[in-house]
């Protein structure tokens, strides 16, 4: 795939952000790795989504230097790069502050299944990371937002729930490429809406039992899956 | 009704749901019967609303047959034939995961009847399925979804409160057609988010006393209903 | 003022009703009274807005006789002229379910004014009516929902405060003339969505202090109002 | 700048207004300042959005005069003065009563900071003004709606917070001009928004740890800021 090529997916997939009313002006960015050539494209920073063109995308490399583009990567770029180097199944990433989600991010809480629209996408609960560190702040505090949300996925497979909220900060969503990312991002909004409804209503609900979580989640993923088309 | 008349009807009905903002992505999906040629027409399984055509609606008999169409049926198809086995009077069957409805379903409480609004499409409160227990997830978890809705309705007439919510999971409504089905899916959606602004606002507010309940219902069913012009 | 300007002026203000999104289907109903002639003109019931024209709007006596019209005037005709009968000040009336209107009159609370929001358009809180009892509902539904709205406002005045609240059922609004009725139904919906979230952020929210309402009331209304261009 | 130019600054950021559905009917007002000629330009009291010209902007001097204009300018036109007046590095100021702004203002509480997106706009909770006195009422309200809020800025620096809420009311917002202003009215309502949710998600949320705030606030603003392009 050839850099514009590339910078054409994450253009789209950005510009879908906007169309699926996740972002308010400059806010949320996707990327995408093309991992033969070891780089990413990513949103540049601070530029509204009317102004933007497919060329003005950034090429990155996976140690966050420019390899081209005229502008300045978005300042997420280490936490995406960070995604990129440790999750080695994932082909694309999205950042947003939707509304829902970055309620539950601000509560510091993980957002628990409670019904099978949720097990649909997510096998369990969607993690919340820990609170940054002072130290981690002072350090490098984008490559630290990476590190936040990687050690969220020691004991977990990020394929199976490919969505995160940042303590006190806001969602990361990733897939198999830029669009899949940005799909992740809207449904993650979606559950976290209905799981913000379902507490408030009921603040003592559980999640849903274990079988069914097993049942939908498998119903569309794996070799058993038997949603949708693809394997007619 | 030839099998393309009906495959138009259903295909209105299923593209009302995005209309109506009740469906996110390839969420949900409509039947409709006819009783004549035992067959019914249901959306294909995982295709995207934007793509669909008339004629890629499936056509299944009553025990889950695919009669006509190139495309495997919705994944819930045993669900909705269980329904139309069961409930002799409805010709129309909608399954969403429309937010508030499905919030309802999440907490597992049956939706009270708080107000005219309600009591002016179903008599009572909409009916919480009990959860389904590890044996039916294991028989056959599409036709024991069927199992766990016919199991609310001994008692009740499924033509006097044409929505149910399935514990853990989201709604399914019915009616005389597609159409039908598809207009007590926004109603309940409506009806529900009314609700949940009153248990919110008012955690111990009582259900409408039942003399309002039985006028209102009444005014809109039944032979001595008095509202809109069927009557003149 | 003729029958068919009546009747034009009521569609408008019908058609502002779906506009505003204040009503699902064929919820709402909104009339105008012609004081020299002694009729109203009114939504007929139950038919969509998209399908109704102007001389559609059904002419009736303040006894509810149909004095022009082929249709069935809306099934709460006898609430609007009870209204005009008793409250000799206003022109117009609108009858909707919109969504936190109706939850409050779901929990059979009063709004109360909890800032200059709802100041500036009704003075003091807005009341909720008794509950109906079964007297009432057994002699004449509609007449005595007129009935429980009038009995709030004994020591009230209509146009200080052109809304109300039914317990167990929806709003009603009044105003100069039909568009000025559904001006107020907009207006409370808002006020009842402030209030909503007020409430649900802080159950304990005391009501603003008496001085400011005031301020606000008096700044749009009366002889000494100075908001708008009308006093230049 | 000639009064013209001022007055379509003015009158594009009010129209803004509208196309971010932050304002019902008439509510809402923008004004800049032009500090050379010691004379705002403000949106007229009372008129609608949709009937508005650039030229309806009212020129007012900084004493409340009206300089140029066939209108009366809006109510809240002292306030802006006031505004003016007293913090020198504004430019621009919005008054609206957005939703949820209004509603934590209508509970007469702060803000509180309770993640990212807050602290990228504004260092610190957003405050809440006092309740005014009885003796402000009478004297002079609109003017000591101003002194409320200048009141609070005391300690604080009004070009790190750029917007606050009046107790009972409803929010002002400023930046460097007109457009400016809104843009903080619109990052307001967005910012209120998610902290209603988060607050009823979990009533005991803790605000964001300091150190995070400083981080995003700087991220952003100063002479170390590394979002958007402006320093490549």
């Amino acid at each position: 795939m050839s850099y514009l090529e590339l910078q054409r997916e994450v253009y789209e997939a950005n510009m879908e952000l906007q169309r699926r009313n996740l972002v308010v002006y400059t806010w949320g960015n996707v990327s995408q790795i093309d991992r033969n050539k070891g780089v990413i494209a990513i949103k540049p920073s601070g530029v509204a989504y009317e102004a933007m063109k497919p060329e003005d995308m950034v090429i990155v490399d996976l140690e966050n230097n420019v390899v081209e583009g005229r502008l300045r990567p978005s300042s997420d770029t280490k936490t995406h790069t960070h995604l990129y180097r440790h999750f080695d199944s994932i082909g694309g990433v999205t950042h947003t502050h939707s509304t829902y989600a970055t309620a539950w991010a601000q509560t510091q809480q993980a957002i628990p299944c409670y019904g099978t629209t949720h097990a649909d996408y997510a096998y369990g609960e969607i993690p919340c990371t820990a609170v940054m560190s002072d130290e981690q702040i002072e350090r490098d505090y984008e490559e630290e937002t990476g590190v936040q949300i990687t050690d969220c996925f020691t004991l977990r497979n990020p394929a199976e729930v490919p969505m995160v909220i940042v303590a006190g900060h806001a969602p990361f969503t990733w897939g198999k490429n830029a669009a899949d990312a940005v799909y992740h991002a809207v449904i993650l909004e979606e559950i976290a809406r209905m799981a913000y409804l379902t507490k408030t209503l009921q603040q003592t609900t559980a999640p849903l039992k274990q079988g069914i979580v097993d049942k939908h989640y498998l119903r569309k993923h794996g070799k058993n899956a038997y949603y949708g088309q693809n394997k007619i």
